[in-house]
């Protein structure tokens, strides 16, 4: 369907991620349409030559035109709009979405979606500490993984469609997993990194430390400039995984830690070899 | 005395930091010598003109020449070369280093050290994944912090002296602290981020997680690529502070996992909010 470039795409949410589908998949002629909160970031997309054409209301006869529609909402606003608004779908339509938890969000939809739309989802795993439209970029997409979470509701087609927007959207690696893998592998890679980045941000708040501060500080507490309300909201989505895996690292923080206290400097070294051989496999290719 | 430069400096130890040294002083017209384990090292920096001379033995005359000489060497290796050989410094002489730990190096090395030579302590806040006088560079300093950690042994010319020497390596802050404020701040914001590093990258060690990774977790476990023999000593000679402070990290973490595990969504985000405030004293000026 994808390669078809007389499909219209609706994307709904255009901010940073939103944003940057609009600009890629224009550059390819599809007709873009876009909802949104802020008439600004219409404007704003309209200008750029983003899309063509936008609105913030519930436009029922652009919804209507989709024939692929992408939700770039948080979590529970996305599930909300299906719920309220499933009947302005056309039919045959396919749905996708950006959302970073899988298993509370993919069967949810697919329960309650009508039985002639079909819901593909997707995770295309790339964040800045910025956000909003005006932040979007065509390059934002290199290097990163895009992620297909198909179940067995999902017809061949649709997973076809999707993994080909990945590939439009210039991700490098476009892949699929359960929903189930999918949210084992990024609570780790991600929700735990940034328990970990607001906890050592938040754990000692002596004055004058940054006149000190080193890249090695600074890296690990980039992603400590979160967004409180989409990351609390995916910790508790994917919560029983995330506190297995904080359970996990302070497991082995303790082990750390009783080293030190026994001054087992070669129980030390070891861990610290096997982190440095472990680290070797995730360079940037 | 360092703008002097009819002076001549001995650095032992020609890796990353003493090789840097070395090329960034050379430039300035001193006459460098070096001591180092390896003749390879000495080839390299006399090839590239980044010293005058250099040997692998202990050589009486170059150690009784030097005006100022500088160790760049782990912590223990320092001490002990100090205990063995110290009676071949020139009377005047000053002394210094580059050792990541304070308090358990500078009042050892002032208690032990001849009445007629100086020790003054200073720690230049640089390093790379990399090591070795191949990887020095003249830019190596620029946004870096170098500290000096004076005692009340030392006299104000040698603080002076000091405090010049890390400007002239081009460090873009150079300050002054106690031994005790020092290795509070360093097992803060370098110390525990290693130990955190480390724990993140040894975990959990399932499969293919790299085809996953983004730059978060490549961030968090950048410095878990870690030189074994040097960060186990560094932790063991700072252990009271690490120890306290590894303690506070987990506490802070425990209450994360707490208001996860209670669904405190409101909890998660004010800590969240208050992270993201932090975090931005941290950024780049």
């Amino acid at each position: 369907m994808i390669v078809d470039v007389s499909k219209k795409i609706l994307i709904v949410g255009l901010g940073l991620l939103g944003g940057s589908y609009a600009r890629i998949l224009k550059r390819f002629g599809f007709y873009i349409s876009a909802i949104t909160k802020e008439q600004s970031s219409i404007d704003y997309a309209l200008d750029e030559g983003m899309i063509d054409e936008g609105t913030t209301e519930l436009d029922h006869r652009m919804i209507g035109d989709a024939d692929l529609v992408i939700f770039a909402l948080y979590p529970h606003v996305f599930v909300e709009w299906v719920e309220q608004n499933q009947q302005l779908f056309k039919s045959g339509a396919i749905v996708t979405d950006v959302t970073g938890v899988k298993r509370s969000i993919v069967y949810k939809i697919q329960e309650i979606l009508r039985e002639d739309v079909e819901f593909i989802a997707a995770h295309p795993m790339a964040g800045r500490e910025v956000s909003g439209v005006e932040n979007s970029n065509d390059k934002m997409f290199s290097g990163a993984n895009y992620i297909v979470t198909p179940t067995d509701k999902n017809t061949p087609e649709a997973i076809h469609t999707c993994l080909e927007l990945g590939r439009l959207l210039g991700f490098s690696n476009v892949t699929i997993l359960s929903p189930e893998e999918h949210d084992e592998m990024i609570g780790f890679l991600s929700q735990l990194t940034h328990c970990i980045a607001v906890t050592l941000m938040t754990c000692n708040d002596k004055e004058n430390m940054e006149k000190f501060t080193g890249d090695s500080f600074r890296d690990l507490t980039r992603i400590a400039r979160i967004n409180d309300v989409m990351w609390s909201e995916l910790f508790i989505e994917n919560k029983d995984v995330l506190l297995n895996q904080m359970d996990m690292f302070m497991e082995k923080f303790k082990e750390l830690k009783a080293m030190l206290e026994a001054e087992d400097i070669e129980g030390m070294r070891k861990m610290m070899r096997h982190s440095t051989e472990r680290r070797a496999l995730f360079d940037k290719k």
